[in-house]
């Protein structure tokens, strides 16, 4: 059994976690930590989480630094300055925050406002999208996992990209999510129930901070100049993302093309599904899980291309992927404690 | 006081038309068509209609014709038959069905599997969007009112494109929907409340029927040829259609001359209202209204301009722009029993 | 046109109140008070009240009491400093927060926690429920509008209590509230949307605070000494509440005799409507309106009795109930400004 | 591996079970059958429930008996002429509809509308909570899984009649339901999404079906003569139930001693919790799992205690419940496959 630790382990990623690391086989949860409830058991806190009778401590860098794996969870800008003391100290990292995936520091001040403090590990850091850099991951120090909608950008658009299938510079990905991405510390009036419930509303219109990501992993994984038109929506439920994405075709590229492009890429692929022709993902069909169902058609008025694409936002979106990524730094096998089905209804 | 019928009058437009009506200053609900609560009183099916005491009756288009103004809330092919027989009889017709809608008739068998048989009408009928043709409506015997999702398209884009501001050819239309757009007679697994519930999913991607209205409309407005490419998405949640439409901009043109083209054309406008810059408007807060809220802003890493439009699938996108055009054909006052704010959270 | 003051407007009960008097044909929105927003037109605050471009100001009480009535929706503990200076100027005030509700001053620093300053006023305070109170409400200077719960209890009891059919100290209320009730100004975690989306839960258990009302006001009205047991439940919807009452009938009195009780008591009551047997109410029939639904049952296996009563927790719950006793207090008709049936679906 | 049955494998029920059974470490998915689906395969019909290529087929009761095990979710009414072939064939029984349920079959008629034609088989049945019969479970042939309120009340109950506490005959229970209770099938109006949502109403007020399973198994458990005023109400959620039961108690029983009779009864059962003072369930704590939560208060104005109880009404309430007894048939893990903790937020 691996010790491993979760900082910031009663938020919405964190109780993921532990739902899904809870029975895992070979982990042991080490340190679990928490500011808001430092001193009480997860499952005093959580009643859901029975049998989880580890103590919650605050962070102390040192001792997680005793484990050997540390899954963050933590808010922009703090992850930064704990991740450097926890390499030092020998453990392995996958970092869910944003203070890693940027390869190019200057983008931290303009997106995140804050000054990066330490750039070096900014060219370490892999991209923990498991499907796209598998061997990269499992040997890595520290994995920055990405954001929420990145995973299904990525994910639909990567293959596309790397078989010359798509216009590069011409993409439009429309997203919406439910609100637990909001998480459950800062609570805002846009999230209390009442304003939420019966509503739907766009924002960071013309500039979500999501969008450089993606944009950069596209371009290094594929070589092309990517520009991506990204707005995402607040739908009232829980859980899942949906993103359509608005694509040109390339070189008399059809939809059976970019359908078998995405096939051919996935097909060993134990978390990724492509939908046959006439079918369109739910999020429903995720919730709860590390899947990401993927579906392709074509507008017949305008031949432009339509990629759906639906990810649990704690799910392939947050907690599973890290769980995904800790089991190939693990060496263990890749589904361990990702093959409950979604919940449905 | 004018006598009114109101054909299928116990479906969600049909009810939404009653609670509008019910106390307009110069309308008698003289005829309430229903075949399935023919002989109950309107408020014995729905309590939430207290006084409304009239009768129910299966459609009888004769007695129907003894009334000045029919509003007609029938399926795609029903309304074909009955709305001649009105006419014929001297009634006046607003009609919300996509009957009269199409100019051409090549497009009914295409888009609604049914030949239509009177032809002669698609000429006649008035597209009814009140802030787009006011004047004939007015004076029309025929409305063809639109589709949920035509007016907040017609009413973001007509002005741009008639400014010759953006691309007519580059739209895309990405919508969500409430789920009461369904009806409530033909239920389906769909909206069946466990599946719908905490679910986002795209339908009809890659062509919804309600496209072939917007394109005509919009290229008849403006004289442009215009494409576009719409997918609609359902969300969970009972009224309201949120728009994000994604536009190329022409020679220049900013998004400050957007703005300012729909602040223009929009200005004295009752029930039109464009937001300033960093607002963008939330379902809710057109709920059980006849208002649409638009606003502008640009995608800052592509340039491309992005419109959001927020309307009431039963307001302003079916009953309350019924009544709009009542309003116009009456030559009462517009706003007359449009005039209550949203229900609000 | 009579001046009024809404204090408070901003919150969920004084947007109701602009919402319903906005457009009432004896009444002047003269005053609008939000220490939130003071300084901001209403419109701009919240889009969906276009037209009311009243400017926001922070309470000035000496401002209030210019206007010839005043509604106040305050948190707990304010309106009590509020009041007396209202009516000193010669203000009549509707004052919705709990301040004016019990008689006796003891009860305030046991269910609220803190001493009332002004316990001269209870005597005077006539609690607003204008089906019991008419007369004693349309020649008052204070109105204590009772709870969101209350309203519906007391309704459904006082006539059973006053005719001798039930048995006063036996009485069970199980109450089923949306969220609005929360209000707006506090966000807790419990009304966060991710938490209290597809949950129910009991809370206040044993010891609400609005029994305290229930009881005085029945045992007021009746000569009885009622005992009550009220357990209030938070379900996702954001308007609306049930009330499920289970009852002893005494002396042979059965669900026909209970029934007619209620639809005698309200045969010429513009806002309760009694249901027919079998039949239940919806909190959606009432929502954005002043009605209380009614309905009587018995069940089988113990011949007890089940009241059921839905009213909207913003409508007849608060600000519905508020113009209904402006209207009274006014002299104007009793339904001005609230004929607009519920928003349905 | 045994080889598994499941009958009605498409429905709610159905899919839950499936999604609980997928990885049993003991048992086979042999045959799955629905009517509906017949000729496809599990993961084509649902796509969530990858990796399960099972067809599905048309019931064959020739083909189910040759499994060792058969899980029902059959509607009321056909499980009847199903169970006794697969009896006679060996396999053993977990059957969820109500058939087997009743020990009297002139209920049948009155609760159920039918006659029973296997009534010798009401007696053997052996109703299915574990907590309550173990071992009578464990060597069953036929197991009676009870309805999805039941579970609640008699794990609440069942204790405090034991233990004298409470009066038998004097037991209120007011049930909040989501709507996956209502099925996949039957699609009916006060489904419907529109309907349904922002929504709360009470039905089958005075004489719910499941009131008799209650009585029957409180008495039988308890020696006592029990009757119970039970009412339902629909919540806008997909599952779970919350009970809240009003009780007397007996012979100053406080409310210590409630609580420590069903702490003492559940001290070692993996899958009851009973909270601490001062805290009340969740629905949302048991969603997707096996749990039931429960807590006990009392009302200080009346002394009459309270106790809430939580079930997910397809877990505790049905699938989850199904395979708690087939893990004891089999003579296996009792948690096998119940593990999961409930999906938060």
């Amino acid at each position: 059994m691996t010790d491993l630790a979760i900082v910031g382990a009663t938020g919405y990623g964190g109780v993921e976690l532990i739902r899904l690391l809870k029975d895992h086989p070979g982990v042991r949860l080490a340190f679990l930590s928490s500011e808001t409830y430092a001193g009480q058991r997860v499952c005093d806190v959580y009643p859901h989480l029975d049998g989880v009778e580890t103590p919650l401590r605050a962070l102390d860098t040192a001792v997680v630094g005793e484990s050997d794996f540390a899954l963050l969870a933590l808010p922009a800008g703090k992850s930064m300055e704990v991740v450097p003391k926890l390499l030092d100290a020998g453990t392995r990292v996958v970092d869910v925050s944003p203070d890693f995936r940027l390869r190019d520091p200057a983008l931290y001040p303009r997106w995140y406002k804050f000054e990066h403090t330490h750039p070096e590990l900014l060219q370490e850091a892999v991209f923990g999208i498991p499907e796209l850099r598998r061997e990269r991951i499992a040997s890595a120090r520290l994995i920055a996992a990405p954001g929420c909608y990145t995973t299904g950008v990525l994910l639909a658009l990567a293959p596309l990209l790397a078989d010359g299938l798509i216009a590069p510079a011409d993409i439009i990905v429309d997203g919406k999510t439910g609100l637990s991405g909001a998480g459950r510390t800062a609570l805002t009036l846009g999230y209390h129930y009442p304003e939420a419930d019966e509503d739907v509303a766009a924002y960071a219109v013309g500039g979500h901070r999501h969008m450089p990501e993606m944009v950069q992993e596209l371009s290094s994984l594929t070589g092309s100049e990517v520009r991506i038109t990204f707005t995402p929506h607040l739908v009232p439920m829980t859980r899942g993302i949906l993103l359509t994405i608005y694509l040109d075709s390339l070189a008399g590229a059809g939809v059976d093309d970019l359908r078998s492009s995405l096939q051919r890429r996935y097909a060993d692929e134990p978390f990724v599904r492509v939908l046959p022709e006439g079918r369109w993902p739910h999020t429903k069909w995720v919730a709860g899980t590390n899947f990401c169902f993927l579906a392709v058609g074509v507008d017949d008025a305008t031949d432009r291309a339509i990629i759906v694409a639906a990810v649990d936002n704690l799910g392939k979106g947050m907690a599973g992927q890290m769980v995904q990524c800790l089991n190939l730094m693990l060496g263990t096998e890749e589904t361990s404690a990702l093959r409950t089905p979604a919940i449905y209804p």
